[in-house]
């Protein structure tokens, strides 16, 4: 029951309104009984300073924010976490007395998840398919889990030069190896799919169309050993994870990731854990009653 | 339930946390099946340019206002009702596609009460003790309700000649005759309360205290045939109602005034009613299991 004590938290992006965010975090806030809201609000791409005025003026406790507000909203904010620091984006602000202090979950969202589903992160080798938004946020988060190395392909576009100066920068904060290679260098892709633990799509093929991240031929040398994990849950099996999975690779899609980047954002705000497997559970049941993405011509 | 479609309405006020306008308007929405909330949000007196910033880029759907802010929002806002602009203050925010409009429905709350209550304003002479935010928006409001005249009584301190002022400018809206006199003329007063078929107090006399907004000699001159209203519903029976009433008065606290402005904003946002009868009961209840407000030293 709201009342005037109520606490409102939010989700922050463009479009917004599809959002699944609001199910997930008033669940959780009931399951504690904790006298909060969380509301989706569809902001402007020029509306992103008045809703930080608002977000301080009205005491909002803290919101959620995705496309296109992730980066821009860095400097304009009073502090980050470390993890926020090292890809400057942000999904998480909590508004602490005022001071707005951002955070990213994203990234920690696919290892949180891999955790509990029981699987031993130490010492792995990962190769992450994509170094976007999603895919900076992975490769910044496997430094805090033990990993052995990163190997991050990404297409030899116009940012590829960005994101290699990037990671040179981050490889000075650690000493996990972390290297580069090219979307379309596929001998090395070959070599690197083969020696790796753990292989994460961060791209997002295979959401609309039937395509996939990696060449068939290469899925098809997969062994049961081998961890997949696809960001995509929607389709919840892309093809990818369906051919990997015949492969008998153990395999994730992204519904866990983006639970437990709400876990953990829920823990920033209220240093409670999500009940994450009553999330799940509707989550998915709200994911099957919604028609299927199609491909856009 | 809460999902990403969910329109945000609230209140902004400091302090806004003890408002019972939480309960009111989303009880009515859940009558009508609305997907909507309404949370309030105590917003410091320098915070209120961020909060209309954040209405706007956030897409608030509306609020309600109160103190400080009912006439510093004024010039913030893209227009003003009729009703707004004759008191230049308002307590309730529209946001129409992006412009924000502004309502005044306190004043007119006293009247839609009372007309529900089934009293004919139509050629009644009205008296108004107090001529602060809530006495003229009720001087003002009693113009759309055909009375016959309104005549005010307010403190002669430092105000008055711009309460004089302003009652000017409003005559020439009006053929009303609209007079203002000052407390401390009882005599005028006496013969004011005699002549009145309406005596409305909006001062906060006998909210903290057992204080009355008149003379007991001239309570006790009143006779059944008179109406009295008092704006203060905590108690729910000053002392000035009780003395009415046991003259004979039919009397009336300023719930009505409190769900009845709710009802008019409630329809100037959603072109729907308010279910008034369950939200009084649902107030009554919430007001009844409140600690009285004590006398402060």
């Amino acid at each position: 029951m709201i009342d005037g004590q109520t606490a409102l938290f939010g989700f922050i992006a463009h479009p917004a309104r599809h959002s699944r965010s609001p199910r997930m975090h008033n669940l959780s806030f009931d399951y504690w009984g904790l006298n909060a809201r969380y509301l989706a609000f569809d902001v402007a791409p020029d509306g992103l300073a008045g809703t930080l005025a608002g977000i301080r003026s009205m005491g909002i406790a803290g919101v959620n924010l995705s496309m296109p507000f992730k980066q821009t909203v860095v400097p304009l904010l009073d502090g980050l976490t470390v993890r926020a620091q090292r890809i400057q984006a942000v999904n998480t602000i909590k508004n602490e007395a005022g001071k707005l202090i951002g955070d990213s979950t994203d990234g920690a969202g696919v290892f949180q998840d891999l955790l509990h589903q029981g699987l031993n992160l130490v010492d792995k080798h990962v190769m992450v398919l994509g170094a976007g938004g999603a895919g900076k946020a992975i490769i910044a988060a496997a430094l805090d889990y033990g990993v052995a190395s990163v190997t991050v392909f990404k297409r030899n576009n116009e940012r590829y030069a960005g994101v290699q100066h990037w990671l040179e920068q981050l490889s000075t904060t650690t000493s996990v190896p972390l290297r580069l290679c090219a979307y379309e260098d596929q001998v090395r892709m070959q070599q690197v799919a083969r020696t790796s633990n753990l292989i994460i799509n961060a791209t997002n093929i295979g959401m609309t169309t039937a395509g996939m991240p990696l060449p068939i031929s290469i899925i098809q040398q997969l062994v049961p050993q081998q961890t997949v994990y696809d960001v995509i849950y929607q389709p919840l099996e892309t093809t990818f994870l369906r051919l990997a999975r015949q492969q008998g690779c153990a395999t994730y899609n992204g519904l866990g990731m983006l639970i437990w980047q709400g876990a953990l954002a829920f823990e920033f705000w209220t240093g409670k854990q999500m009940p994450v497997q009553q999330v799940r559970q509707d989550m998915l049941a709200s994911i099957q009653a919604t028609p299927p993405i199609t491909a856009q011509a």
